[in-house]
């Protein structure tokens, strides 16, 4: 390269940012720390880039995964390295076990430090600086430690594999390492997308297309890995195609309106709603499971009844057919080729008549709230009619695991809305900082929380955040006096159940918000219908309601589950040789 | 055995409970979930055992910290599995680095579900269960998971761990376990403590008396290690020897009285207040090392002029003295011994005629506050002359990392008082929970705790246990509008300084114990004598007192230090090969 030749520079740090904000994570969260000043001064000088300061790390890893559950793409957060690190860890595993694409960022002490094994403060005085990044790769798909020489491709080969595997990577970067220069050129280069084996998915193209001409009827059951590759318009368009009926687990219901003619609504197994639509998933002649996940609470503890080996399987990076598996046949690909196959063969079945049009099978109508009854105390069953009454389209549904999830899986969402939860990694308190992620991913959609007195102890900072950047989501803070998902499950009055009882509607005035928000309180009926109408009529402000249940009160699914649970706990908990 | 023997059982986790108890772990906190409620439940059946049920689970883990430090023995907590010891392994890892003996008590899914790989809710979904186990290796000195054959086995090595090394210990119990029945008997024999090996303390006897015979004069540094096995009287002891300087490490500033005459104060390197007392370290003609920890806060940056070497060292499990180790030697025994052989060489010296009574190096005198000068804004040293004014005896002292920590280490403790803080690990956020703990350790004690607005909202939620539990401490909270440490160090004015202006009067009441606390602000010298005269009536209320302080102000010692990190991180994060 001749002396004339300008060449252009950047930073580590801002290589990073960049790339992040090429990838849709314009939003970073986290908060500051001696050990990554120097990468946050790089990262802050990017265009584009905003950051989200968190009141902690695991709050910080929540709404970094809610933001890239909403935005289909990459979240990112950046912590310091030791104490902020591991703070964050549970939430990044969380994103591991429900296939979220985050990037967690440590900014470390200096690769020279490292080296030498100071006796820095942040390490375990062992002279060790790689013990926090072991502990992250057990829960992400890559771990780096970035070096100055190799910066750009460590970078650009974990956010691949981030958005490869939808699964959250870790970057450490020692704080020379932040500051150090790369070419800039590279990122005139967008990262390449995953795309699936040409070869792979021409076979299974063919084998597809032998199996779905010899069946006038399919089943497609839909799980929570269709919304991390943004396929929801593709499901609504096979769910159009003659004989195909569509149910999904719980977490995608929003992804085919519930009235339907196709819809089968949620499948759980034996907890399915309505016993037609148990029998069409379990009993179907052809079952297609598009990113399904098996997991105890997808699956209403495993009582599914169909034959998963005899399923299609189309998986986020592989899809199987009988016993045969195609390795690199990606989601969004065989899902487009099973709507394709569909049309090519409408005059499927043994006798060529094609597929008959679909028949709906009864789907539960939306509960609707009676009037209140003067003083009557609040249930979860009024509760949860009168949510459903007033909800509106273009919501976020934001439901903690517990009463507030099961009770919003209950709910028929209107249209344009979704709905965000944990259901398989289920750590309660998730959700408060998630509402921060889904309103800065999606403002123009209202963020709906309903979350546990319980649980939102855990996390209650991050409203502060929320309110402060001045969002306007509702909190349905539900406050049934402790941990009651729990005491339906097992030893309901034992000491461990119960929490400290707090005056949730002071909560935003502590945090400096009262002007912000809204706050109220309703037990009765007639409370809960007036704090509707007042969350209604206040879109310019945040809107928190304390609603007050009876402790042991329970939405119906969660009645019909945690009994399951229990009695599955006490069946597993039988001592060895019992 | 004979039919007629009765053979007394308990379950595991009654086991566990029990063997906590009887080490001074009577006090566990923590949070329940679905796969620890067995546990729990058998835990909560043993007498003595009480059960402190934590708003989080990081916060559980610094409390169990907390506790473990003012109790001199083992702290545990009990989380489930996955979400729950994830949230909890930062705290964890605060106390491998500054050793502290905290048993983390994970309630996993039943064996039979690990061992079918069951895709359950709070798994990776990967059908492997020792993810987290795997996690937390890199955190404590022993990560076990507890068959019910070797139950009594697996849960008493590890707890003689912790206590032989001074370091946390993880027990991951499946919920089958945790009911299944063991032996009682083996309760009635206590767990051994860990002794010295006799024949290398006799050999180091011999040794460190022909050192010692041959100086007039010995200088002794006291490190935090030594309060994790109760030393403080033998340290006190020793200082009243003749020819014996005592200089401590910060965190260990009360070990002994500092207008003792043998006191040399706090010894940071170049950061020592009195250059004689510096002196008299690095110069010494002996010097001894007695529990110290060389990291970067408790050196000064590394500026430490003696030679380590040349150094008589005494640590928790080995001493060393010049090129040869005493593996297994004590720090209980090689200090007591320490004590013995100075007695014994009373005619110390080359001349033999003995050692000299210590002439007292200059001490800083405790700063007085002035009187409050009417309308005056208050500032980091007003404050703190003010308050040591105030303190009284029998006082736990609780500071957070940051503005706090080093104001207060510049406090002269009064008798019967202690300093709580973690200047290796340096979590911000700790002193909230580990405030709980202390709490619960030692109610006798006031607790006084110093924590920033920045670090409190890490863990605000856990002054909810603390208040409706009936503790009455005093909780200054540091209101300089962010991250005021991180801000001294480099880029003051970035976005990322900045944090979420809180109202902290109204937290107690939002908080459900408005009741229970008295709530003041202080932004002025006159507000705040008011405010200490009222924390020091109302001692049957805990008292919060929101002092509000300037941005970029701090305590004399964080300015200098500030400074030096300020200059290190610039010097460590040259590019590489500049």
């Amino acid at each position: 390269m001749s002396d004339q030749t300008p060449v252009t520079t950047v930073t580590v740090g801002q290589y990073l940012a960049t790339r992040l904000v090429q990838q849709g994570a314009d939003h970073v969260f986290g908060l500051p720390g001696d050990f990554n000043l120097s990468l946050l001064d790089q990262m802050t000088t990017v265009e584009g880039f905003t950051w989200v300061g968190s009141t902690n790390e695991l709050n910080a890893a929540y709404a970094a995964d809610g933001y890239a559950r909403l935005r289909r793409g990459l979240g990112a957060l950046v912590t310091t390295f030791g104490v902020g690190e591991l703070s964050a860890i549970n939430g990044v595993a969380g994103s591991f076990s429900e296939d979220v694409p985050v990037v967690q960022i440590t900014g470390m002490p200096s690769t020279t430090a490292k080296a030498a094994g100071l006796h820095l403060h942040h390490t375990l005085i062992d002279g060790d600086y790689e013990h926090f990044y072991r502990a992250y790769r057990e829960v992400t798909a890559s771990a780096t430690i970035v070096r100055a020489a190799t910066a750009t491709r460590d970078i650009d080969a974990a956010l691949m594999t981030a958005l490869r595997e939808s699964k959250p990577v870790y970057l450490g970067i020692p704080a020379d390492v932040a500051i150090a220069p790369v070419h800039a050129a590279n990122l005139r280069t967008p990262l390449v997308a995953a795309r699936s084996d040409s070869g792979e998915l021409e076979r299974f193209e063919a084998a597809l297309a032998e199996v779905v001409a010899a069946q006038p009827q399919v089943t497609l059951l839909v799980g929570p890995q269709v919304h991390r590759r943004s396929l929801e318009p593709l499901v609504r368009e096979i769910a159009d195609h003659d004989g195909v009926y569509v149910a999904s687990q719980n977490m995608s219901k929003a992804v085919l309106d519930e009235s339907h003619p196709a819809s089968l609504g949620t499948y759980m197994g034996a907890f399915t709603r309505v016993d037609e639509a148990r029998a069409a998933v379990d009993d179907a002649p052809l079952l297609v499971l598009a990113g399904t996940v098996m997991s105890d609470f997808l699956t209403g503890f495993f009582t599914q009844r169909f034959d998963e080996d005899a399923a299609i399987e189309l998986g986020l990076t592989s899809a199987r057919i009988a016993d045969t598996t195609f390795y690199g046949v990606r989601l969004e690909d065989s899902l487009r080729v099973l709507h394709t196959v569909l049309g090519r063969t409408a005059d499927a079945g043994p006798d060529g008549a094609g597929r008959a049009p679909v028949v709906p099978v009864g789907h539960p109508d939306p509960v609707s709230a009676a009037a209140p009854t003067p003083g009557a105390v609040l249930s979860q069953e009024y509760f949860w009619a009168a949510v459903q009454d007033w909800l509106e389209p273009g919501t976020t549904v934001i439901a903690d695991a517990g009463t507030s999830f099961y009770g919003a899986l209950d709910l028929v969402l209107p249209d344009d809305s979704a709905l965000l939860g944990q259901p398989v990694w289920s750590s309660i308190g998730y959700t408060v900082p998630a509402t921060l992620g889904a309103c800065v991913a999606e403002p123009s959609h209202r963020a709906v929380l309903f979350v546990g007195d319980g649980a939102a102890q855990l996390t209650v900072q991050e409203l502060s955040t929320v309110l402060h950047r001045g969002y306007t989501p509702v909190v349905f803070l539900l406050n049934n006096d402790g941990y009651t998902v729990e005491r339906k499950i097992q030893s309901p009055k034992a000491v461990y159940q119960d929490i400290a009882p707090w005056d949730w509607t002071l909560i935003p005035a502590a945090f400096g918000a009262g002007d912000r928000v809204l706050t109220t309180k309703a037990a009765t009926e007639e409370e809960l219908v007036a704090a509707l109408a007042l969350a209604r009529s206040a879109t310019d402000k945040a809107v928190l309601v304390e609603v007050v249940l009876p402790p042991m009160d329970s939405p119906r699914l969660l009645t019909v589950l945690t009994d399951a649970i229990a009695a599955a706990a006490a069946a597993a908990a039988g001592t060895p040789g019992s």
